[in-house]
């Protein structure tokens, strides 16, 4: 017990660069937080978020992105992270290396903090549970609950990819290799928008991280916020890969716009916030799409050319609380 | 799975009721806090930390209360927490009513605010990871290297309890009914000394939550201050139900002081501080020994009148990543 430890100080420590992780070597952190601040947590547990045989270090990065994909939809930059490690005993400890060179490169490219966190020893599953916190940027933090009737839908990126991902890694889609390499990896590594987050702060109505699915996740907003939310499929950012499989008959508007792991931003903004928006986007690089409307009414609308409506299917399940 | 998370909302939602959790129903809490804050978390795992037989309430209440011990060590009330629940797969959904019922009583005896978490099925064991922050009194947080030599050791309350409680648990211990209720509760639900922490703040030197035995643990705040604890082991406050048990040979003095599971705050402050602190916990009807002093050298000193030194033993193991 005590090796495995040692090895876990060696490999983490070094990471808590900031003062307020007093170097891992003490029993908590001593972070001073100045104005509203974002809090977020999300375990991501094998073979329920990522996959037995995914690259350990992409799990660390995974493990991180998902927590910042919730703070750049309400509209804040990660500034700090708390890190549970439940270790399987029969993952060998090697590997704890490869996480922490993957949780390294992330806390440096996203510019966060490791703070602390613990590990622990499990007769199951690999689970990672990260805390992340970070500043509201002016003090505001947009809720699912701030979209009113006549506002734009807008999403950031492109929807479907993740789940394409998941199913190339099972070896369950056909694809070109490039095609293939392209959006497994990003059913690994998600790509969270935390560059957006300062624009969201400003010119949202209300926001949140696409995560369970676009329609599934859209009804959540359209509930929340008490009117119903249009969408038009056929506006859907979609990827050339997803476009490519779109074409070929392996995948269907319907897949892509229920399936999960996109991490993208869905929100609303008043119609006069358009070009400020789309002059943030450019100026990201980043893709940004208005895909619909809010109106009176409840649920979501998604006609497909075919009439049939994506609005009234499943789709999307939840991980939070109380959401 | 809607359903299973429909009852989750309905069983945490409501116990989120500080402004700032959004009533679990957006995707993060949004909190302001002012001045330096003390973060930590750390997870409970079933088999390792808690037993599977033990009262699914009583695994709530021991997932906040061994981070509230954290934060009373160093110094801080609990005033927030984000849960993260790994709920096996196999396990009644039924039990979790009882878990939120558990978590209810503890936020509100401890004034906490439950702000957010997430949950995730798994095919393995019940997983906690709880992430728990609160203000430093007085704006100062104990580490474990604020000794100096020639400083008083103190601890609170009384060890062994947990350990013997364990051992109770597991039909391990011969004992009467009444010893094994008490100290099987003390392994199930620590009692964090939330209420001494103004008074750590203020006075302590070091500080550390005794959860590894109160040896192993001395240890590690001897090595982090560079000097040498010497402690003695007749003085250890043992409760009258430990006691008898070491009277019926039942334990030992060296399994009292290195079993874990205590939860009770070591220290250490100047000698001329003495008075201020036994008043302090006589105000508050709580339980404070001087154990020992701190001196110039390395390691623990611990001799038993056999000529033991218990300091030598192994004994104590690591949670905490860089600990």
């Amino acid at each position: 017990m005590n090796d495995e430890f040692a090895l876990i100080a060696r490999l983490f420590a070094p990471l808590a660069t900031h003062p307020a992780a007093r170097g891992l070597k003490d029993d908590a952190a001593l972070w001073t937080l100045a104005g509203p601040t974002v809090m977020t947590c999300d375990a991501i547990v094998e073979g329920m978020h990522f996959l037995p045989e995914d690259p350990i270090e992409t799990v660390a990065q995974k493990a991180l992105r998902v927590n910042f994909s919730d703070l750049a939809a309400k509209g804040a930059k990660p500034e700090g992270v708390l890190i549970s490690l439940i270790w399987p005993q029969h993952r060998p400890a090697a590997e704890m290396a490869a996480f922490a060179a993957g949780l390294a490169e992330d806390l440096a490219a996203f510019d966060c903090a490791l703070l602390g966190g613990d590990t622990a020893a499990t007769s199951g599953p690999l689970t990672v549970s990260t805390m992340a916190f970070g500043r509201a940027f002016g003090g505001r933090s947009p809720a699912r609950w701030d979209a009113v009737p006549g506002q734009d839908v807008w999403v950031t990126g492109t929807i479907g990819d993740g789940t394409l991902g998941l199913a190339a890694a099972r070896g369950r889609l056909t694809a070109s290799a490039d095609d293939a390499a392209f959006l497994v990896d990003r059913y690994r590594r998600p790509r969270p928008r935390c560059a957006f987050a300062e624009t969201i702060a400003a010119l949202a109505g209300a926001a949140m991280d696409v995560s369970d699915g676009l329609i599934g996740d859209a009804r959540k907003l359209a509930a929340a916020s008490g009117l119903s939310v249009v969408l038009d499929p056929a506006l859907a950012p979609l990827s050339p890969e997803a476009r490519r499989l779109l074409a070929s008959g392996e995948t269907s508007l319907a897949a892509l716009l229920t399936g999960g792991d996109d991490y993208e931003i869905l929100f609303t903004a008043d119609p006069p916030k358009a070009p400020a928006l789309q002059a943030a986007a450019l100026r990201l690089g980043l893709g940004l799409t208005l895909i619909g409307h809010t109106a009176a009414g409840e649920g979501v609308r998604a006609l497909l050319p075919d009439g049939q409506d994506l609005g009234r299917e499943g789709g999307g399940f939840v991980h939070q609380f109380g959401a």
